[in-house]
């Protein structure tokens, strides 16, 4: 049942059961067809994580496609309707895991790269793809550790296309430029145990940390700007008390999260929030944990390109977005490279069925390589 | 190493590891002295937990002692410096499980009752006992259900004397004429699950129960009495997130209890909680459990005869407190009795090492036989 090259490599991929971080062979079967289309490869793997930098071209500026092959699991297979990695294409739409995140981009990004070297074999710049199986995972021997190691090298991404989902109803109707920062804490507030009927001499650590904590939860932190939506505080996780109804308990765990833009830092969050316990008298210790720095790409050659692209092959005018969660993107853009991500409909990734639209993933192959005309023609 | 007939007892019921609701025979060894003496004896058991009733005395008003021969739980038995149900006089201090809660109240009245029936074998009114292996555990086979048995024949307790350990420093320095009032709660409070970067998609059941959870914690239920203190409120478990620091909680439970005076009442206190949540918007469940009503004996003949006994014996003055937890007093005064309770230090209660000053036992055997003489002299 041939369909289409793009098709073809988005099943065989989701195929291999690459549930994070394992790869499954997945970055072997990118890097024969990069190989045979003149790309030089190279394994950068970490621990138990495999990761691959891919580079064709001599000099120049450099363009990277970035992406993962790792999945998230299946969860009770029992509950998908086509069994998750015997993909199959369905009413026009392709289901298995990672059909939307992100195995229908990685083909994409592949076939794009064919077409595109065909007609343009002696391509101005440098084309590159770096790929992890360790993005859905702790992402701690992934792309952070490629980028490590190209710095040293003292190679330097000059706009890099992130092929994560990024669409909400049309393929290119959303691309994510930029995206907030994550700033978490793990906070235990400190009171004394005591027995609920002699509350003199007990301190309640819940009833201390209410009030701190409704300010927290009604402070505004920024008005966002044009490019970020208000900075927000979320409590994830509270704990306090072992079961038992007749004992205030002695200390209280709250963990809480900010995604922020960048009209605030993480110090300023981080200062604010200790000045509001303090106000409250509240005793705790706070773990402070920075998982990403906000950042943003603004409207430059990157941008253009992509919404040139999205326009020519769809018809469509993409919109400019840093909502939702985080990505390897933040992991690439401080380094100075211009960064966006453009993938397929997102309403599906990590849940049981998930699928892409077929002609969504036939239509990315021709965006990326209009991509490729408009930043390497 | 004989002692002291009170003294003897105590180590012999000691000596019975009668953990909740276990009996061990004690209340055996209790039936079997006061049958002795006159008293006519009848098992009252429901389920697996052993009561007996025993009364003496044909007519006119009826003593009662009430109190439990099972113990609580040693904890690490190789925490102890002598073996919990191996008691010895130690430097003056009964030890073991159970010394003090209430093994030692036991003793003390039976002995007291086999000297005041030696001395007036035709003695006034009626004395009596009711005794349960249940008052460390939940509670619902014992003392409450041989009161409903008890009701069920039409018999009334006029005065009951309840052995539990009321003193602080030395015995006989404080009594307890009454307790709070106790009325829990296990609140769910409803939200919607989320991911922590689309907070607006999501509505966090901590951040909007904060605010009235401080108003609860901040509120003055009312300012108590000259019997009783004021009404307090304290939250013994919250609880809401799963560990994921991603995912705002669906739903958080928290479990709070007030402890009542007869100020209010559990009605009110309800309508009063129920009134702030609504006013701060909550959608929740409320799962209300009242487990005992507040109960004051005022001065009369029994808190008369106790002081008075107090005086004889020690010389000192007791003082009357409704502080502390519940006690199988809150199953007795709602039918109308007068009740107090009396009994040693309880500095060690419930602890490793248990302890009861021996000399105290024995005065708590001579108060108690004051206090038969007074009212059924």
């Amino acid at each position: 049942m041939s369909t289409s090259p793009t098709l073809d490599l988005t099943l065989e991929l989701i195929r291999r059961q690459s549930v994070t971080p394992e790869d499954a062979d997945c970055q072997q079967l990118m890097m024969d067809r990069l190989s045979a289309i003149g790309f030089r490869c190279s394994e950068v793997n970490f621990g138990e994580v495999k990761n691959f930098w891919a580079v064709r071209g001599e000099s120049g500026p450099l363009f990277c496609f970035a992406g993962h092959t790792d999945v998230v699991p299946t969860g009770p297979a029992e509950e998908w309707s086509n069994p998750p990695f015997e993909p199959k294409i369905i009413d026009g739409y392709v289901h298995g895991r990672g059909a939307a995140d992100m195995k229908g981009s990685l083909a994409a990004m592949v076939t794009a790269c064919e077409k595109f070297v065909a007609d343009n074999p002696n391509h101005s710049g440098r084309i590159a793809f770096l790929i992890t199986s360790d993005e859905e995972g702790p992402a701690v021997n992934g792309t952070v550790k490629v980028v490590e190691w190209l710095q040293q090298q003292g190679e330097h991404i000059d706009y890099c296309l992130v092929g994560e989902p990024s669409s909400t109803e049309l393929v290119g109707d959303i691309i994510k430029n930029g995206r907030r920062g994550s700033l978490g804490c793990r906070m235990l507030v400190h009171g004394v145990q005591g027995h609920v009927a002699y509350p003199h001499l007990a301190k309640n650590p819940v009833h201390l940390a209410a009030p701190a904590l409704a300010e927290l939860a009604a402070t505004e932190w920024d008005q966002g700007n044009d490019h970020f939506p208000a900075t927000s505080f979320q409590i994830s996780n509270i704990k306090a008390g072992t079961g038992a109804t007749n004992v205030i308990p002695g200390t209280m765990e709250v963990i809480f999260n900010f995604r922020f833009s960048t009209e605030t830092t993480d110090a300023k969050l981080r200062e604010r929030t200790e000045a509001i316990l303090a106000k409250h008298g509240l005793e705790v210790e706070l773990d402070w944990n920075l998982s990403g720095q906000p950042f943003l790409t603004a409207e430059g050659e990157l941008v253009s390109a992509t919404l040139k692209a999205i326009n020519a092959v769809t018809g469509r005018t993409g919109s400019l977005s840093t909502a939702g969660g985080t990505s390897d993107g933040r992991f690439i853009a401080p380094t100075g490279s211009q960064v966006v991500e453009l993938g397929p409909v997102n309403a599906t990734i990590h849940k049981v069925d998930e699928c892409a639209k077929a002609s969504d993933i036939e239509q990315l192959s021709d965006i990326y390589a209009e991509i490729l005309k408009e930043l390497c023609g």
